[in-house]
């Protein structure tokens, strides 16, 4: 049975219809049915080849949420016909250290959906079972779906840098990624900082959860608040003064990337020295937190706002992402 | 009745024999008799006025030991003719959260024994006894000493950053700190690397404990242990390829500075983002981690490796260090 998807033939290409026969399925894979597919800036930066490891053609979409259509003789815990969710990652060896560990996100031989592997811009597609995770009734699909990779992004941090209920917490970059960094933050129980550069988000950052509302374009305002947060997270791909958002930060302080941010960042040693500070990244996580992350979403009501387009409209909705027009997800609907 | 001390007169200038009244003991004060005081990297800024806020005359020391001649109205725990030794900090508010949690060493208004104080290079010192600390008996002064600075800066980062038995810890640079460092690392239990661009450092960075040289000057050497670290304490000054330690970490690993980079460090964001690693940085610690680091090293026999000088010698002293020849700590003696 041919898949019928959307793929970039070569780099910064617009998607053309693409039909490919999928090979047999494994023991531990499924075929899904996608109903709906997020697009992701990291969809982006493989169409573009920005991380020279692109594979063409290329079917982007790593924010799949679907049904089970088939599963392969070893699949034991998923049942044809269920709702499942697969994201930025698609396999890895199962058996190192990390991975024994549940941060199969840190394993070196860990493969991406849509990187030499087709993704979720298409009618069905192949994935490991061991990354396919049933996704909670409370979520919706389509406010589901970017749960799965912009969602754990920005919920990762939070886990592995420990982030307490009594902790103040900023949030630079109010899009895609930043609103639902937003959400989970306050669902933590911490004071929640917005930093965006559009003071137009405002009302809406305070309705994803920020208790206060910085304007990034302003100097002056980064310099009132100096020393009042614990942590910040990084969502944006731009050069930013982060000589002003390690003032921000408390002593113990962390600055903690989830973006590729394109330039080196360049600091001074002396403030982090004295202030005990760091500056810190995170990449998704494992399949245990990815668990936890959508058990917490549903309890706590946390979803992205999405903006629904159909499938045939993907180059349309691209092109919307890349000139920042997205309030916040688009999400691509069957 | 005067105090007898070596003064810098103005930026960069050799030291002079230089007299000075002290004014009344206040309540919490004691006066020591000074019987030895390392020479610290951060004396040689001071008296340079490399960080801007020297004052002159400036007498450097703040790595005293001595015993207490003279103790003030509500100084309770220490008694006249008992020996104790102070080190960078003099002083905290003592009731800000930073002081309420034993983190004098983050006070906001704390001060330093050499800023706007006369030091340790001088037959007596006035100090605030709440940074006195007893030595334990094991500590002989002359190896006790260059801990009160710099055996606290390489101790208090594997405690900051909770550094575990199983793990593999890197030293940059076998000078005053480093060396220290080495012997805290191999306490802690940890598998021991040390980094030099000095190759005939190797046997003696082996008995302070290192079970592995690395010649930081050999990129092949830096690349043949790729992902083999977990926190990597930085004691130099200067620039080095920040790149190959990041690399040289495993997920997870810190990159941690405790030595005043002289300029600004430019690191690319992926590594971090992709591996969670983290730049931070470590100053000195409170006063618990101070009494607990004194009681460690006196019960793992950890001291520095001294050359004693008198202290009419202070210029040779300095212009040694200077020279980066000390082996590995000054100690001026009476």
């Amino acid at each position: 049975m041919a898949i019928n998807a959307y793929a970039a033939m070569a780099a910064k290409q617009e998607l053309q219809p693409f039909e490919y026969e999928p090979r047999p399925l494994r023991p531990h894979e499924i075929d899904i049915a996608v109903s709906h597919c997020g697009i992701c800036h990291s969809d982006i930066h493989l169409i573009d080849n920005d991380w020279q490891n692109s594979v063409y053609p290329l079917v982007p979409g790593h924010e799949v949420v679907g049904t089970v259509s088939r599963a392969g003789d070893l699949v034991g815990h998923l049942q044809v016909g269920q709702r499942v969710g697969v994201g930025w990652q698609s396999g890895a060896c199962y058996t190192c250290e990390y991975c024994s560990n549940g941060e199969e996100n840190l394993c070196q031989t860990k493969t991406a959906t849509c990187v030499g592997h087709h993704g979720g811009f298409a009618d069905f597609v192949v994935a490991d079972s061991r990354f396919a995770f049933p996704l909670p009734d409370q979520l919706a699909s389509e406010n589901a779906a970017p749960l799965l990779c912009g969602g754990i992004t920005v919920y990762a941090p939070l886990k592995h840098y420990d982030i307490q209920p009594h902790m103040k917490v900023g949030v630079v970059g109010i899009g895609g990624l930043g609103h639902m960094a937003l959400q989970f933050a306050r669902a933590f129980g911490c004071k929640v900082t917005a930093f965006s550069s559009s003071p137009d988000k405002e009302p809406e950052a305070k309705q994803f959860g920020a208790h206060r509302f910085v304007n990034s374009a302003d100097p002056k305002a980064l310099k009132a608040i100096q020393r009042t947060l614990d942590f910040i997270v990084v969502t944006v791909f731009s050069d930013l003064d982060w000589m002003a958002y390690l003032n921000a930060l408390r002593p113990h302080g962390k600055l903690c990337f989830v973006g590729a941010v394109a330039n080196p960042i360049t600091i001074p040693v002396m403030p982090i020295l004295i202030g005990h500070k760091s500056i810190c990244g995170s990449a998704t996580g494992g399949r245990p937190m990815i668990t936890e992350m959508l058990d917490f979403a549903a309890r706590h009501g946390i979803q992205a706002q999405t903006e629904l387009m159909p499938f045939e409209l993907c180059n349309d909705a691209i092109a919307r992402l890349r000139s920042n027009k997205a309030r916040y997800r688009i999400v691509l609907k069957r």
